[in-house]
């Protein structure tokens, strides 16, 4: 199974980038996994609701653009947003496994920018997966996400993984 | 309001230690943050569900001494537990606010370590918090609740903060 990664924005922060090539670099025996880092819109500081949607729109056209070049038919596409499911993180392995004796090659993983996710990127995605109700900032999601495939991989493989 | 951690074992990668130092920082214009770090009881790799138990209500055990030697009045202490409250960001900030005006000078969050959480300690606790219905590592949990305390400053203030 490879797994690819649509987000908004680059990784400023070398912690981070160093907390997700981790997490990388241990998933790499259990598969390909790659991130496309999309433009973020910037708006003002003080930005108004129709600034903040209009932003919102134009980077999930860009998510939308990506993911109407890929075969679905191999790509299970599942966007990350507080209103989906909140599975575990062994109901997630589970999940995953069913996708990839289901035929798909490739399971992709939307996190919204720092505005959030168009409802059209919403609709467009497979599955919605929660990460439970907070709020997290959109950079540090990108390294709890790459924790939770690695976790799930270990998982489905039968090895422990502690808390 | 000041914030006290306590949980098992040290952060050994520098990418959680500068990430969790980043917030910290952050934090440090709403309140004083501490961390107590507590010995982790080591099991051997293959151990039995009694080795496990045995280590839990050891590292439980250093817990509730310090626990015991806080003035409770003051105050309030708050376990991380998937079967918690799974409060958003904005509830949680919430609930600080209320508990500083309430008279508490220090809210206390207990991270159980590798093996997971005794019940004393969860019964010990005023409250427990779930961050969802996934399982986490112990040492990255630490800055997933560092940015969440840090977060609920800054709503609680009425600052935007933002995905």
């Amino acid at each position: 199974m490879n797994f690819r990664i649509i987000c908004i924005g680059k990784l400023k922060e070398q912690y981070l980038r160093d907390a997700e090539g981790e997490y990388f670099k241990r998933l790499s025996r259990f598969g390909v996994i790659y991130v496309t880092e999309l433009k973020d819109s910037p708006v003002p500081a003080v930005a108004s609701r129709a600034e903040e949607d209009a932003a919102k729109r134009t980077e999930g056209a860009a998510i939308l653009k990506v993911l109407g070049s890929m075969n679905r038919n191999k790509h299970y596409v599942i966007a990350l947003d507080r209103g989906g499911k909140d599975l575990s993180s062994e109901e997630l392995a589970g999940k995953l496994s069913s996708l990839a004796a289901g035929g798909k090659s490739t399971v992709v993983f939307i996190i919204g920018g720092s505005l959030g996710m168009s409802d059209e990127v919403r609709s467009a995605a497979d599955y919605t997966l929660s990460f439970g109700s907070k709020t997290y900032p959109h950079r540090l999601m990108r390294v709890i996400l790459a924790e939770q495939i690695y976790r799930a991989c270990k998982i489905s493989v039968g090895e422990t993984y502690h808390k």
